[in-house]
């Protein structure tokens, strides 16, 4: 296992604004405070989501969308670089009115509402293709 | 996007009560340790739970009861003021026999056994009506 | 409810090793920082993964395995000691390729890829059998 101790520069609560994108408001987040590296979670509800699934075999994701208001029932991530650019790799757990819960990579979703909270770290995270996964992970 | 940066107070770490409720034993803590804002994720087991689900039309919450033991699967939320009461906001995913996993607002839940991580910032938070989304909002 | 304010003596990022056990990986991070006490928030991906959903009534643990590839939306957990020994107590959200999520109790799981925060506490925590619920809990 590779792991890092990190330094906090400074701790944030967000509020999403309705009608943008949930990954690019985290992303937005991370711009404003200058964050290269930082880990979040947060809550709310969409308007919709593409949530992503990684398939293991084919190393390539599969979306899937969901054109329906749901819940955001935990969203967990980080903020790392990417190619450059501040990437907010975000995993989220939706739900429907019935409760039914879905969950996965959440690539997109348009805010209805949502509550954030990140921590940024001192020293920049970068992210690297690895050649096991095929994915692009730091550290 | 708003957003604010946060100084904690202090950090806590809890056990919920068996036989409470979950939402007030997190707004119990709150109170015990003056939170006006605070940032948490718990985990642990409910006897029976009413989730809510934001209808987005009709701005209104509509409510689901499950009536059976559930697992607490991960459970992330926020300490602010409301009409001057302290609220946690509290989202939740449970999960029954099965793996079968259910979420959205946990407005109540009977605690099996509760575990939580609450850090409680300086500035406190306050709700207030949203007129784009007719929530209770902060910042 | 008991509560007690804790005081960070490290915060850390970890990639969990493709092939290894998911809970090992967050216990070995725990080990290697020298974590007696400790709170994580993490993300990613299993091969596969054994859940367990705890039988109020029976006060024994069922067991669920699903032998696929999962997303791993959202994990919640804590390090504590246990009989001596570093335990992450960890429950999990995964999801399929439908973007239908399972969650619970995650004994174990084959991590694909993982991304793991954990902030380590001063003081440790220690488990003990609670009579009302047949659990091991601290505090």
């Amino acid at each position: 296992m590779n792991y890092r101790e990190v330094e906090t520069d400074g701790e944030y609560l967000a509020r999403l604004e309705t009608g943008s994108d949930w990954r690019a408001e985290l992303e937005a987040l991370a711009d404003r405070v200058e964050a290269d590296a930082g880990w979040f979670t947060a809550m709310g509800a969409v308007e919709d989501a593409e949530v992503w699934f990684y398939d293991q075999d084919e190393t390539e994701y599969r979306s899937v969308e969901f054109d329906e208001p749901l819940e955001v029932a935990a969203c967990v991530g980080n903020v790392a670089l990417l190619d450059g650019e501040r990437f907010a790799h975000t995993h989220a757990v939706l739900s429907r009115r019935s409760g039914q819960a879905l969950a996965g990579h959440l690539n997109a979703g348009t805010v209805f509402a949502g509550e954030a909270y990140l921590r940024a770290f001192e020293t920049p995270l970068e992210r690297e293709r690895d050649d096991v996964t095929d994915l692009d992970l730091w550290l």
